[in-house]
């Protein structure tokens, strides 16, 4: 209760200030349905909430529901609540194809800068989307340095210079009406003065990323006035984006939602174009956002619980178990395996809470323990985290490290001992066996909601809360932990995000273990209004909406390649 | 000899550009006096140079002479070479009290702002050093907020209202001929402009830090012009500041040494002022820097192998000594007690290849495996922390983390199961059988030198780079380590240290175990180039040149209080 009354304020005052300074989007139409009692979930969980914290939640909701609303005419976005808020969102599905030829009229060439992360899927996606929609005149074509090695990636996934599907990136660039630019964030940050003056008069700049903004806002530069500039930011790594697109021609709506961002609209159709870009890759559903928000919520949450803290847990609980006694395959069994298993099954299709509900009666108290001497260490390294991106310091970071690479590139990271154990230890998975730790679980969810607790004092909505914090994390990121170690997740996302989960891991794991298990190992009782706070957390109702928004799909991620899996990119 | 060449042009530029850009000094007599053949070690240091690197590094060394002399009529600097570099030095020494009368010459008051750690030293040192000279006419006056907890501590140690040596902050900085500025590092960076403006003018402001001059250069704003500000930086913590300067009674010129700058000299005698100040703080020599040097290579040092490195490096080994089937005890005996005991003492008294020369001929090649395994991630981690400094953003992460203290303060670090062995350790140790680990050994070394390796590549003069990477480290903070544990050492530091440490240290551990550990475990050999240029690096003979200047004294500090040993400061 004190809680939700003490960022409420905050948060109003935050989702003001962004509306009015980084977007210049109109206000217009609001289709609103009610999804309160859309799903038994849903339902239970909306019940669960107490009277009250309900409806001071709700006294911040309008907010949201008035400064970010879709300019569409062609798609219908719906107005759904969540934990009291109300925000709009487009739900997305292969019924919508059908529109995309109305939401990208004027485009005939669709340029693909980069394939790194985002580039192969998006690109596939948006290629077979189109096939699809029975647009043949509209091409994708791919953009790259004619001497790079993913030359021969691209026309491996038919992407050719002879069917005019790739081609030089700034030739590209010249010849695109909508341009998705996915080149690594560092080369976004030096090369952006020359692909701003590459670009058509009236063409769409599509962004991904919001980082492109932090950096041109540390340099005091603004986009040209003659372009549009749209965000569509799936939440989840290139290649899960393209897994699930696929698993997606099965069950209708499979995907990964995207957060969408309309930053300058010079047509006038800007939301069409950057909805019909979220629909063409599969989004279930889109919500929007600015390109700031963006950038700070991805930037922080894969420093986070997506990949930074997720590792610092698992290796701070790994050394913790062994010293204790366990041997080094339980060891990994009950702290990676249990937290890519169980627990993260339980919180993708159930939610957050049922993780504790479903712990036996004689070990939630060893949970919550464990939660309540994690949840403030870890908020110390998140907001330090936050802040660090808020201010610009990650983002300069960021780009020195990477003009350090041909010194220090990056390293592997899984060569240790205890990711050895992992290989074996999946090698002999027995998936039922896995075992659910009460003390691993009260530690992984601490920390996820402690990363939550952070984003909604800086005023994110749920729906950014949520996929930053909680989707991505079970439905993208963990499922290729769980497929090949800490690597195959870490590195087959950005080079930001790589830098970032390499930085602040060992932060969470050093906190953790100084703090948190000290604190358990001098006696450390639960505290009850820690547990209660925990179990009303407003998050958890949001949390049953957004799963009331997409179909239930596990991502199949094999242990072995297959398409739209990737491997763990070049060090 | 590649490596010298490689960094003589960029110290070159670098040097000259913070000359031209920082300081307002005039350039004018030079005392020469040759150390070259002043004492065995150095001769036996310098022997070992080869001629063609020797006269290599002699190239360079001209610039640093040329740009940095001392502006004094007063004392007697000497010329010293460092590695076939010049230096002007200041040796100190109780001989030079009775020069203190012309030096402070106008100067009535001396207030002594603030009472963390360098406080109650500076101001201890300082009114003996009054007293010893017959100044009874000087009145030091500790400058605090009349709430503060450290008033006590003050008047207990003989600075009262009724004596007129304790005041109010603002009454004592109104009043003063000379202001020494030790308050905390993030209380200077909000409070600098009060305390500029309230300053009379001609008075001289004394910095014992750079920092002030990073986050002003960072807000845009200068000093005012009609008054000195001057740095003295003692390259020690201030408990080891006073009881080194105690030890100083018996053993004339036994101290801390510092660097000095003179960034603005609005009297003309600021030099006079600033090196009346180091003298009397009993600094056994005291060399030339600009401020920014200073705190680029403070800030970086204390994170690398003074506190953060030292800290991740015994944190990462011990758990792997375990690992390996060590014993907790024999652990923490091979990793810190070998680190803070042998591996010292060879370094402080012999230099750093010293410890190779002590490696028993059939451990040399483990030594050396580590050594080679570690010096690049050591490297790695150091480069971007040295350019993290140099960007602004470490300086804006302290102040953004001193801001969230009254949510998150700084906590114990040592309540790991690590440092309650090490308790029990230290309470049976029997010194002279303290093991000098060849692994141990060789990363500790390893990461020494790519610490001096990342200055010397930045331009820092071999003062301030022996100061900063090795005396420091074994003459003043590894003795606190060796008493009490890691908390011991850390947090009887400054605030920006032991914020840096706490961020630093998990880096270093992750990226060692990560990939020195697994490169050694997957058979790597020694690389005979590495080994070579590591018994050439120029600091040996350099750091002989430094040993040489202040007599041989261990830093005397008990595992139980002491006067001027000061406690683990408050969290």
């Amino acid at each position: 209760m004190a809680f939700t009354a003490k960022i409420a304020p905050s948060f109003l005052v935050s989702s003001h200030a962004f509306e009015q300074k980084s977007t210049t989007r109109a206000c217009t139409q609001q289709k609103t349905k009610s999804f309160a009692s859309n799903g038994s979930l849903l339902a239970f969980k909306q019940a669960m909430i107490p009277a009250v914290r309900a409806s001071s939640a709700r006294a911040a909701a309008t907010v949201v529901a008035e400064s970010l609303t879709f300019d569409t005419k062609i798609f219908e976005p719906e107005t759904v609540t969540m934990a009291g808020e109300e925000e709009q969102i487009l739900r997305g599905g292969r019924n919508l194809f059908p529109l995309l030829k109305d939401a990208w009229k004027g485009i005939k060439k669709v340029g693909v800068i980069g394939w790194g992360s985002q580039g192969p899927a998006q690109a596939k996606n948006v290629r077979d989307s189109l096939v699809d929609a029975g647009m043949d005149d509209v091409t994708v074509q791919i953009g790259l340095r004619m001497t790079s090695a993913s030359c021969d990636e691209a026309r491996e996934a038919g992407f050719t210079e002879e069917s005019g599907t790739l081609g030089e990136t700034f030739d590209v660039i010249a010849d695109s009406d909508l341009v998705l630019l996915l080149i690594a964030d560092a080369a976004q940050a030096t090369l952006y003065p020359r692909i701003l003056a590459t670009m058509k008069p009236g063409a769409t700049l599509g962004l991904s990323h919001g980082f492109l903004l932090g950096v041109m806002k540390n340099n005091g530069d603004d986009f040209r006035p003659d372009i549009n500039v749209v965000l569509v930011a799936p939440k989840g790594m290139g290649p899960s984006v393209r897994r699930l697109y696929e698993q997606g021609k099965e069950v209708n709506g499979a995907g990964i939602n995207a957060s969408c961002g309309i930053h300058q609209d010079y047509t006038g159709n800007a939301t069409e174009v950057a909805l019909g870009w979220s629909v063409a890759l599969g989004s279930p559903f889109t919500f929007l956002t600015t390109l700031e928000m963006e950038y700070r919520s991805d930037i922080y949450g894969e420093r986070g619980i997506l990949l930074g803290a997720v590792h610092g847990i698992v290796e701070s609980l790994f050394r913790r178990y062994t010293r204790q006694g366990m041997s080094d395959e339980d060891a990994f069994k009950n702290t990676v395996e249990s937290i890519t298993g169980p627990i993260s099954k339980i919180i993708s299709s159930k939610g957050i809470d049922a993780v504790y509900e479903a712990i036996p009666a004689d070990q939630k108290e060893e949970f919550m323990t464990a939660y309540c001497a994690s949840y403030g260490p870890a908020k110390d390294i998140l907001l330090e985290c936050y802040e660090d991106v808020h201010s610009g310091n990650e983002l300069k970071s960021v780009c020195m490290a990477v003009d350090r690479f041909d010194r220090f590139p990056m390293k592997k990271i899984d060569g240790t001992h205890m990711w050895k154990v992992g290989e074996e230890v999946r090698a002999k998975r027995v998936e039922d066996d896995i075992p659910l730790h009460p003390f691993t679980a009260g530690v992984y969810v601490a920390t996820m909601i402690a990363q939550i607790d952070v984003l909604r004092e800086k005023g994110h909505s749920f729906s950014e809360v949520c996929n930053e914090s909680i989707i991505e994390a079970v439905d993208s990121l963990n499922p290729y932990m769980h497929a090949r170690g800490v690597a195959f997740m870490v590195d087959n996302c950005s080079y930001t995000a790589r830098l970032g989960s390499r930085k602040w891991a060992p932060r969470f794991d050093y906190n953790l273990d100084q703090q948190a298990y000290v604190a358990v190992d001098n006696g450390l009782k639960p505290d009850p209004e820690m547990e209660s706070q925990f179990l009303q957390n407003p998050v958890h109702a949001a949390q049953a909406t957004c799963a009331s928004l997409r179909p239930t799909v596990d991502i199949s991620v094999t242990a072995e390649g297959g398409d739209g899996v990737g491997g763990a990119r070049d060090y």
